[in-house]
């Protein structure tokens, strides 16, 4: 079985803690076809009503999709985001944890684009976001 | 079996010849997830280097979510487009016919929110573009 | 000399602290045109190769739309971002504070959609990000 | 005096006549800080309302920012449209010309992108609509 992964979940987890310390949430998945990352809301991504914040919800956003591409380009640490395009769809539960699963729409030699679903867990059929974004890769050597 | 369309195939071409004369492509199917618009590429939709220009894609995409958002809310001529984000990601075939295929994201009172995927007929693999728009609707009487 | 704020820099701050105590920056101008925030930037928002993460980018800009927004509106607390764009257009410096002026495009009954500049303080020539984003807001009473 | 510009209005107009003889709207003002298209209004472009049609303004916003584009890095024709976002803010009107007024926000190696604003003539302070978008350029030789 041929796969065109170059990193799996457990060589992913261990890039980031090395690279991105700070990166949000738990890395659930590494498929073929999509990254899956987990973010166990606490009260510190609520804003007033109970809701996660939005960044937050790009910020978790912006993991899934840099998880996606970088299963499949290898471990590059110089790809960029280049624009992000958020919408907010529906208010997610504030006592489930927020899934953001992202799939690539391009692999291109420059430029990779992919896009994010955001839901609650358990509730993949209610987005509460969907995201679209670019991103600048250095050139192969 | 129900059906949450207020419009089928052949009420929604009807409407749009009688309200939208002039709107591109043809209406090859509306269904429950989707609606599919189709254009045969002819020399007015080139640019140089044999492709369909991407405000040809982008103007086939609108029509393509309008139908998906009629289909659901019934005829109502006065949705307008608030915004509309259009990644491009492949050449299109200069020798294949344009296909765009709408899906709603969320279907709110005020706000309805989707995203189209464009690809060259006979190759739903390969995305040429990816839109994600949102249309104002007056709110129901 | 009238004027169209419903709130000034000092009743900003004092809502922000009562409403959104987590909010990101310093509320540094609220006038007529713009409003402008700033954010001193530590470790905290640095990803690797120095340079402030996209994340706090963006939340930073959504924070000055929201502020220039209730300039205009009033303490509505109310107001949710419904789709939210950013390119990210050059490196921002490590050793300057981050700024975001943000300005109103359309203030609508329903809708109202803004840009924000985003730039390190001292050079407002190179922009470092940019950002288009839409808010909902509820009918007035 | 000195200026950035490798092409001016005139050489703009043959260039476009040249290479992409469909191009919408006529080449007002190609200048240092942006470039300005103007669209003479006529049925073809309008939809029902009377209103110009969304595609309508998104291809001429195409066409400024294009133009803007290659003043800046000369007759190239082929940069490609990566991404293009649209806020559509207030009716245009219909008896009115569509002017498209575009400035670079970056001007980089690979990746060059602008935004524009879309008013009817007469009326700079009311914005009918607001793009911002990417090129992708090829290397320079």
């Amino acid at each position: 079985m041929s796969s065109s992964l170059k990193m799996n979940r457990k060589e992913m987890i261990a890039f980031l803690e090395q690279e991105f310390p700070q990166y949000l949430g738990e890395v659930s998945q590494v498929e073929e076809d999509y990254s899956l990352l987990r973010l166990p809301v606490d009260t510190s991504h609520l804003r007033p009503g109970g809701t996660v914040s939005g960044p937050t919800m790009m910020a978790l956003a912006d993991v899934a999709l840099y998880v996606a591409l970088l299963s499949k380009i290898g471990p590059v640490a110089l790809a960029v985001t280049t624009d992000f395009t958020c919408h907010f769809l529906n208010k997610p539960k504030s006592d489930k944890a927020l899934m953001a699963k992202a799939r690539l729409l391009k692999q291109g030699k420059r430029l990779i684009i992919g896009e994010v679903e955001l839901y609650s867990e358990g509730d993949t059929e209610t987005l509460v976001a969907h995201v679209v974004a670019s991103y600048s890769v250095p050139p192969a050597k």
